[in-house]
């Protein structure tokens, strides 16, 4: 599986970096995001070091149907059960700022920093 | 596969509603947003009625993975070779207006309304 030793999301999932993780299991891990832009903001990433969601090929479906599925568990479990929003930044004009793929998840009560 | 013929979504699926559909499939529809938040603005949706990405089930799987790739790729196709961003709201909290599950797919160059 791809790794890149400078990526601080590689090392998060490889836990020489510390983060408050809420799931690991194989493929995925999830955290909270340490600059929170709602109630509940959480990071899920591949252990896989996959760039940007552009850079996904055809063999990730099955990955990135899965952090969609672990969205909602985790939204719930955090107490985001009146609605959440799951956001990929891709790339410069996606605002993406970590180039190690991850999905925001952001819920709780209105209002939130982000949109 | 489930229709609600009180949807708009399933109505724009089933083409009993104009859209500017950019994509279609056997599973996937994507159109353009009528009220764009960036310069390109697209909807990725199920052909299947699921109404938020909560009630996905873990057979929803593959096709959540589908619609994000197919974001890459219409997010090229569409010019936004400098970035996107893919949103799914969820719920109140989450901002979701229609309830068919959709993907936003919003690209192009800064500043966008959202974001």
């Amino acid at each position: 599986m791809s790794h890149d030793p400078n990526c601080i999301f590689c090392r998060i999932a490889a836990g020489e970096i510390p983060a408050q993780k809420v799931h690991e299991d194989d493929e995925l891990i999830a955290f909270k995001d340490i600059r929170p832009a709602a109630p509940v903001h959480l990071l899920i990433i591949p252990r896989e070091h996959i760039a940007t969601l552009a850079d996904a090929e055809p063999r990730h479906q099955a990955l990135l149907g899965r952090m969609a599925l672990l969205a909602t568990k985790l939204a719930r479990e955090h107490g985001a059960d009146n609605g959440f929003r799951t956001v990929i930044n891709t790339g410069p004009d996606g605002g993406q700022e970590v180039y190690h793929l991850h999905m925001h998840v952001m819920g709780g009560p209105r209002p939130w920093k982000q949109g």
